[in-house]
């Protein structure tokens, strides 16, 4: 990416930024308040600067009165950095203190991305056999089904071959019409204890099938259906695709999903929405990617406990109720078209062993991915999601819980809480003498609601500038309208109903901190409890990896600040993305790691969090910014 | 059985009869000639005897005046013998010669019963395990699943286990309702190569089932189906049921069958028809026994290899084109139920494996119970069926060839033939001097007319008369109106219209006896082929077993007669009965012997007859009673 850099007077502060970047981000990026309302939409009018050196594209500006353009102004938000330009900013004349440098500097601070592991050879669940037999003649009237298996044996050294009556009955007409040209499907299968890999026969069809075999890598999430097919030849990712899960329609969470599948049909029905929604994904990569369907030969599925029992029909009752049993965790292959997969005869799916009730295939898949299970660092895995599900150790030993940290990070409890889509407010700066706040919406849509990456980040600059205190609550002395009583008590003003798309004022009120305060508590005596129970300090920790997409998002300090991150240096954090999915995709390629997870599954010893003492303790103890004993945050400070 | 002693006169010959055995049948085992015309059913009235001496059971006799019954007349196929008698036969004042004693013993010679191989230890293919798992409570939350499967490992060494979707979800109700107290049925996998054997689940119900576990040993035959309920505690037979094979109605033979086949819908028909048929034999059984159904695990059936392919809807179609190519011979498990059988939801079928289109699982299996793959002795097995099947050879070494004998011995193509039914003209004693038949039906019913025994007995009795010379044609000049010329050449009334149940002659025509001439060439000139290509003479054979029932009724010394067996001294033949049926009998109880089977259907070495060229100068040569070398059969003297 060609660089350029942007200075901002009269502060003189010269920003390092890309070639194409908005303005408004460049601000962002170096700590430079300027008055943004509406998140970046071009609406409010507000972030006008003037380019008083060097030029910029800009994108909408019917905000702007002709003369104003003419001498130079632009707004922030719609203007794209070319070159090196200096570019100042209207308000410094209030006497606005910029953000010092240093600090600045952090202020978008994101864990850098894992590399990704390799794949050292292809060597997946199932085997596609491009394969000729002789023709049966008087010396050689050994039966149909024998002379496949004998062709796969001594041309190929595939053995032993079995095969359902169902694959059988296909293949005399078939291999005649095809004059025994034929490609053979089959499935690897291993069994505890055996060495030898059994494969079964899933279809013989005729000639011999053009381009390469895919597969197809899964993530079932409670929102959102991801998935990849990839080449199995070259291992490469052919093309990607997400969609909401349909089952949305019938609960937001786990839990509301449960409740509806003990219904009437209701197990049947959220059983076909995922699948679905599967199926739209399965459409949209093969269009993409220009692959026949045909030539799909499995899938892996990686989802939470939950998500796998409703995709395969398992009665998912006991799964709420103590002492939270699934019906099953390591499941046999299944044929694809027997969950209603709009994939081919041969086609068949293996789901992601889970551990518990509540820590399931996406978080095996996730260990798979991240390496944790064969590496000497100690390693403390992060999924802030719904349940917030957390790993701990390293080749050694492995240990997992759950933390019922409900669904404040990902908006979800909070009066205007919402998932990070567009329009959610996910960056925020507050000028630290007027306390207003400077947002930036995902997309640069008009403002709906603040998503989890923005949770973090106001609380952490209300924190420092005491707006808010270590308690959660707000501060009334300030003499600023952003802060005032509202219907739960008070509330800070994050956009007004003017500046905003949904028509009303964007708050985040008292009870907001009270469920993010419980959500950040649940997970630092998460995993603070898991530490103490294989006697590692948290200080003690060589690697830190969050997982899911806001991973990428999250900024660090800001994360501490509030207390949900351990205060490690910053350079110890990973970002892994969705690791329920690359795990899946490195199943895809090599049968010994889909093994590898099914051992990981066995060795992750789960801690049931609400069945231990010390839990409720930490947690209580963490109800507070960043945590009732400082001494384990020293990095923060909040001001004095 | 005890014994009485019955003595006829005036020809002063004693008999050894059992008590209770009809007159008529005492007089047959003696070679004693009584005018018998109607077969045994008292129907004709001429086998007055008048019992001097002693006294007998009399049954129907109201074909005898009054007077005559006063003075000691009974009817011979009307009189059970209760103790020592003397027994005047009224024609003997005719001058007729008796059969010379020693020929008479060995009128109704057959061969001695093969004893039973025995099964050491009961190990089947599939085993029911009553088992009693934990529940699950917090500190030991594994999936139902899981439990199941660690239950079976730890308390009953049964592992790898495995299942599928449908079964595991059957678990977390079936479970918790019978308060984890379970039977578990499997199926014992093995695969080619791989030493440990792999459980698969077939279901898991509540409660503990009540009484053996039982399996079923089933031969499907192209005319009859035979069924066993097998204790698998015990090892012992519970009941036996038979039917004729419904699928009767769409052919007789299998290649009618074939032809059928292959029209619309008509695999599917005759798949059904077979498993109407099974179905019924189940209910049969099960009534019998009182065993509920729920109790059978699975079911082994033999069957040649059309019948086979039809029973598990597969395409017969290349069976009968040449190189003759079944579909599949080893099979895996089958699910019961996807067959339409009506057994519990557990329960599956496997096949025995066959050779080649025309040695089937039938004759599999038939080897597997005579026991020649683990014998020394070199042993000729013979099944004399509509193909006429024939495995030479012993531990060393085994052959095996169709001889494409047709169906003459079992009554087919021939003008008055028929199967051993009720009816069927079973027993012949010509007179020397009239050429007069003395006759005995099955279940002496009026005679409807001929089956494979009666045939061969009546043929070797015209061969030793002269009424028939070696090159199969009659004798004209003999003065007895029982040889006429008829519509298909010259022909011999075995019973006359007004004897017999059917409205006209029954009688056996040169047409006929060109048919048998055929078939038992074919037997002959098959083994002498096989035997040939092994390297071994007749003369060294150690044993010769005949399969069906057939091979309990055949009379030895007119079998070798005619040419049919081979002329070995007698105590070297040995029948076996229903062999296919023993052999599945043996596979339910022992898997290794199952697993026997299969080895035996891979070494079994099939010749196919029509592409040897000795075979038709062997079948050329044998178009002769006994054969053209007379010396082939010592043991035969056709008078001079």
């Amino acid at each position: 990416m060609e660089k350029a850099q942007v200075r901002f007077i009269p502060d003189d502060v010269t920003v390092e930024a890309d070639k194409g970047q908005l303005l408004l981000d460049v601000a962002l990026d170096g700590g430079i308040f300027i008055r943004a309302a509406c998140g970046g939409a071009g609406a409010c009018g507000q972030c006008k600067v003037r380019i008083v050196e060097g030029s910029v594209e800009r994108l909408k500006d019917d905000k702007l009165d002709p003369q104003a353009k003419a001498v130079g102004y632009v707004l922030a938000c719609q203007a794209r950095v070319l070159g090196d330009i200096t570019v100042e900013v209207p308000e410094a004349k209030l006497g606005r203190k910029v953000i010092p440098r240093d600090e600045a500097v952090r202020m978008r601070q994101t864990a850098q991305p894992m590399e990704s592991p390799l794949v050292a050879e292809i060597n997946p669940l199932a085997v596609r056999v491009l394969m000729e037999a002789a023709a049966p003649s008087p010396f050689d009237n050994v039966s149909d089904y024998e002379r496949i298996v004998r062709t796969l044996k001594v041309s190929h050294e595939i053995e032993p071959v079995v095969a359902s009556l169902d694959v059988i009955k296909q293949i005399p007409n078939n291999a005649r019409e095809a004059d025994w040209k034929l490609t053979a499907y089959m499935c690897v299968d291993d069994y505890p204890g055996i060495e030898k890999s059994v494969y079964r026969l899933c279809d013989v069809s005729r000639g011999h099938a053009q381009g390469p075999p895919t597969a197809l890598a899964v993530d079932i999430g409670t929102t959102t259906l991801w998935g990849e097919l990839i080449n199995l030849d070259t291992g490469k990712v052919l093309a990607r695709a997400s969609r909401y899960n349909p089952q949305i329609a019938m609960g937001d969470d786990v839990i509301s999903r449960i409740v509806y599948a003990l219904k009437k049909d209701g197990l049947d029905r959220l059983q076909k929405e995922v699948v679905t929604g599967l199926n739209e994904i399965i459409d949209e990569v093969l269009l993409k990617s220009g692959q026949p369907r045909e030539n799909i030969i499995f899938m892996i599925a990686a989802g939470n406990t939950v998500m796998t029992h409703l995709f395969l029909g398992l009665n998912p009752r006991y799964l709420r109720q103590s002492p939270y049993v699934p019906v099953a965790q390591h499941i046999q292959p299944v044929p694809a078209h027997t969950l209603g997969l709009n994939m081919p005869r041969h086609g068949f799916v293996r789901v992601m062993p889970g551990v518990a009730s509540y820590v399931g295939g996406d978080i095996v898949s996730g260990v798979l991915a991240n390496g944790m299970w064969d590496s000497d660092e100690m390693t403390l895995f992060i999924d802030i999601g719904t349940n917030g599900e957390i790993v701990v150790g390293n080749r050694d030993m492995l240990m997992t819980a759950s933390c019922s940290a409900g669904p404040a990070f990902e908006g979800g409890g909070l009066e205007y809480g919402m998932r990070a889509s567009p329009g959610a407010i996910e960056e925020i700066l507050i000028d630290p003498e007027t306390y207003e706040p400077m947002i930036k919406t995902m997309d640069t849509r008009p403002a709906l609601g603040i998503c989890g990456s923005g949770i973090i980040n106001i609380i952490s600059q209300m924190l420092k500038l005491r707006i808010l205190g270590p308690n959660g609550k707000y501060r009334t002395d300030l003499g600023t309208d952003r802060v005032r009583g509202g219907r739960s008590g008070y509330e800070y003003v994050i956009a007004r109903a003017s500046d905003g798309g949904i028509g009303e004022d964007i708050v985040l009120t008292e009870v907001d901190l009270d469920n993010i305060t419980r959500a950040k508590a649940a997970m630092f005596s998460g995993y603070t409890c898991l530490l103490s129970k294989i006697g590692v300090d948290v200080q003690a920790l060589d690697r830190v990896i969050i997982a899911g997409a806001f991973g990428s998002f999250i900024n660090l300090d800001h994360a501490v600040t509030i207390g949900l991150l351990p205060d490690l240096p910053r350079d110890k954090f990973r970002f892994i993305g969705n690791s329920s999915l690359l795990g899946a995709r490195l199943a895809v390629l090599d049968k010994s790691l889909y093994q590898r997870a099914e051992s990981v599954a066995r060795s992750l010893t789960n801690v049931e969090l609400s069945e231990d003492h010390s839990y409720m303790d930490n947690f209580m103890a963490a109800l507070f910014f960043p945590h009732t004993r400082a001494e384990l945050f020293p990095s923060v400070k909040l001001g004095s």
